[in-house]
């Protein structure tokens, strides 16, 4: 038995409570050098009855990666309160038992067992059901439909006439949203996330002026509120983004600090390294990145913090938004993060926060900060597989269940999943430009768990490359949309919404090497869903006598006994 | 290489903020196997000069236990901001790369990078100062000495007439205290953490009724103000211990809740399953344990929190104390002692906040939490070494660095080690009696660094076994007392305070199998310590040329090469 490889410890991705009856507990070991897990535990306080007496679970192999299979198991009940516990492991030849102080023979000589201190409710990871079933549409305002041209800033350029550049504008608003909102809504998304649409400069907006006005370039609160009720009268949802790490360089408490250095009172609301400030040849104060045009907040500082949160509040009571993703997320600092959450949360519990983290995120996903982070390592796994081709059938699979056991379940039920965004290329240019690989990328992530984003325009095949190239103007000429692919989405969409086992059940791929296969089980309905990533026909057997097809580029073949694909060729089943 | 064997994950113990100039940054891998580690790391966003560039430092392996090595890496500077980084590891065959997805061959193979986002102050773990040269003496009130017998309760036996049992009183009070403050500094400790004093039924006083309200069998608030002025005076902190998981079952609210049911105002200060409440055979509300006469708060009501918080604030505004010390704090939930440290904080920024886990406490010392919790882990460890003998020397070296690698460096300055407690049977009893046992742990305890605490009367070798056993009244009796022992605290104490190698420094185990050996370092200073915990006599080599003796039960011979040392024989060098 390789001991060296077992890894648990207490809280974390490793045990939290999945809601208020149910722990789950979990463990790594060494690739296939485990045969069983039996998780052992108790009440340390119980007697004669009185309490969860010593009980045991087995353990299920769970998922496996690269180098570790992942094991959990689940304790239920109504009277959970604290549970210790350790674990039985087996290889066939050895049996061992693992609790806090490390390895030992038998059950009774373990001097130490782990422990789950107490169930609290207030512990417990509470994002908000609507969540998870909703499928996100990401706008890039200036960019997503021109709905008030006297609105449209000076030099704004005749929609699409030019590729997007860093510094063009072509008058995109929030008006051109709402006459659109027909579109999201046949296209079968039930919530928008906006890019900031504060009053900034650039036409990105990520360099705020003014955090409690909406950029006049894009109308005014009155917009944003008919926007946010149109949208709910539609069974819409609204995230708006929040840019809190750092202000844009003509935000006035930063320009009071260029003008009256030490003396303004709002020098403690950067991080002002020395004065005079400086922001050549390089900025003497903390910025995002080395941008001086974007000076970081101290986020530390009780004024400052008071003031986002006053902007955090505000656009809540104002104009009832259900979400806020939140910019540069992991360089903040927890603390503010925390309150955060409970300002917001006291006055909308059931708002969604995203912070935007490319990174492993578990810090932020303890349940007393994010619900959710932009799901980055979702999206590099299923781009390698399906757009690059860079990894193999059994490497995805890995990816995938290592994903998995990174976060609680609790977080994977709510994550963020996103193909791109106004930060990365288009999805169909990662795809060099092949539509079949979009479709396969969207089949994928729609079949999976958590709250998809589409970006916007990829539904219709727009492509353009990287920023600023991902940003150009939304194309609504319909002989320049791709109708085929847009109506692929729609059915997926569909699909999703109609059958639960799409959007909440867990994945469980079949391991095989000739396609792509798993099943997702949700209620009663079990759903099989196949995919041929590769650029030859194949047959694959597919031995279930009884479904039906939901979707099948392909055909049914040998008494329903396999199924025939083309390169790149799918379909969806249902037992 | 093993690769299974490498564990390294983010934040907690694996990559903090030693202070706001320095990141350690550590890693495992299997023991033995792997020869060296190179850490990579740089600025995201670095450019040209600007910003941290990519730079190296060769890794340290700073310990060994059972199954792993452990290694730390330091970054150092005044400008660390983000950092993002990844691991060279050679085995001397194979080197390879190690980042947030995985292993791969090259540096430039790296597809990402492990991220330290952004080094905060707000994030920095911020335990006060004065904590890591402050040593603890714990007073069980009830046992320790009466000064006014005019408060002692009906019934009061005479002091240490009778063994201590579970229901009988001995008159002990803070007067008591107060006039025993001489013998207390005398001793050499500077800071004392007292058990409950708060208006209770028991003689232990971890069944409150009122926490606003001193007991009356101690005294009232002026004694506890003149027991702090009085201590403060000699240069001593003082330390009480809040019970916050549960009240007694004389708590007015909860009696309330008994008397009206439903309609008690204070109903959700506790957890009540049902109506009407039922304390027989099993309560119908959750408890400590399944006690039903220590009803467990609701943290989660905004009242009874509120209540709690107001009790923290109370005491330190009254009467200026140092530390709270949080009885079963693994049991009420994260959010609420997060509320509580800001709270207290915010009066006193040095307040020591010391939490009751036995178990691995990472969750609670995150810098948001508590700065130490009653550090068990380091108890069973020197137990088992030093007073059962039940695990080898090389065990045991391997059990300390386990315990260091398991908690930041930062935890383990201030750190409370304790030999035991009111709750663990008397050190001199765990040692079947042996004295010189005793002295070496003492020994150890006060030779490692953190914020050791002296149980009353260990000093001067009571004994009594367990609970209630070892809560006897202290012996003031002159000729009772083992002087012997508290002359030879009384020096270790001394030499603690004059040579902060002992307090400050890092331990550096010597690997060899003949005695326990180990170096401190502090500053300019140098400290070797060597026990033979054998009941053999023994000469060991000690090839140093230029040092004198702080401490030696034993001889130097052979011109200074080697030491003699009898059975549990000890010296402390000084290079």
């Amino acid at each position: 038995m390789f001991k060296e490889a077992v890894f648990h410890r207490p809280k974390n991705n490793f045990v939290y409570a999945y809601n208020s009856e149910t722990l789950h507990v979990r463990i790594q070991t060494k690739k296939d050098d485990i045969n069983s897990i039996v998780l052992h535990f108790q009440d340390p306080f119980a007697f004669d009855g009185v309490g969860i007496e010593h009980s045991t679970v087995a353990m299920t192999r769970i998922g496996t990666g690269s180098l570790y299979d992942y094991w959990q198991g689940e304790i239920s009940s109504p009277h959970i309160m604290r549970i210790e516990y350790c674990f039985e492991l087996s290889d066939g030849e050895e049996t061992c038992f693992f609790g806090e102080s490390g390895f030992c023979g038998a059950y009774e000589e373990i001097k130490n067992h782990f422990r789950y201190p107490y169930l609290h409710k207030a512990d417990v990871f509470d994002a908000p059901e609507w969540v998870k079933e909703t499928v996100w549409y990401q706008i890039f305002p200036e960019r997503f439909a021109n709905g008030d041209p006297s609105n449209d800033p000076e030099g704004t350029l005749s929609w699409g006439s030019e590729p997007p550049s860093e510094t063009n504008f072509f008058g995109g608003d929030l008006e051109g949203i709402i006459q659109k909102l027909d579109y999201i809504k046949d296209l079968g998304v039930t919530g928008i996330y906006l890019t900031p649409v504060f009053k900034a400069e650039s036409n990105h907006k990520y360099d705020t002026i003014d955090y409690m006005e909406i950029d006049p370039q894009f109308g005014d609160k009155e917009t944003l509120k008919r926007l946010v009720k149109e949208a709910h009268d539609k069974g819409i949802r609204v995230m708006l983004d929040a840019v809190f790490n750092h202000s844009g360089y003509y935000f006035k408490p930063f320009q009071d600090v260029l003008e009256n250095g030490e003396q303004s009172k709002y020098k403690d609301w950067f991080h002002i390294h020395e004065f005079p400030v400086k922001t050549e040849p390089v900025p003497n104060y903390d910025t995002f990145g080395f941008t001086y045009t974007m000076p970081k907040f101290n986020t530390q500082n009780p004024e400052a913090r008071e003031y986002l949160l006053k902007v955090a509040r505000y656009w809540i009571e104002e104009c009832d938004i259900d979400g806020w993703r939140l910019d540069v997320a992991n360089e903040v600092d927890h603390a503010f993060w925390i309150d955060f959450r409970k300002t917001v949360r006291d006055i909308k519990p059931d708002l969604y926060i995203v912070g935007e983290i490319w990174h492993d995120s578990l810090p932020w996903l303890q349940g007393d900060q994010f619900d959710a982070v932009m799901n980055y390592p979702f999206t590099s796994r299923v781009k390698d597989y399906f757009a690059y081709r860079s990894i193999s059938l059994a490497e995805f699979r890995e990816g995938i269940e290592e994903l998995k056991f990174m976060y609680p379940q609790n977080v994977h039920d709510v994550a963020f999943n996103l193909l791109g965004s106004h930060d990365t290329p288009r999805i169909l240019d990662e795809c060099g430009d092949d539509k079949e690989k979009v479709k396969l990328l969207f089949l994928f992530q729609l079949a999976f768990s958590g709250s998809p984003c589409l970006y916007y325009g990829d539904e219709i095949a727009m492509f353009g490359g990287g920023d600023p190239g991902n940003r150009a103007c939304m194309v609504w000429d319909e002989e320049s949309m791709d109708l085929e692919l847009l109506e692929f989405v729609k059915q997926l969409l569909h699909l999703r919404k109609e059958h639960k086992a799409l959007s909440r059940g867990e994945i469980g791929f079949h391991v095989r090497e000739d396609c792509l296969a798993f099943e997702k089980h949700y209620g009663d309905e079990t759903l099989f869903v196949v995919i041929n990533n590769s650029d030859e026909p194949g047959t694959f057997e597919f031995d279930h006598e009884h479904f039906s097809f939901l979707l099948l580029n392909g055909e049914s073949v040998e008494e329903e006994k396999a199924i025939s694909l083309p390169p790149k060729g799918y379909a969806i089943l249902k037992a």
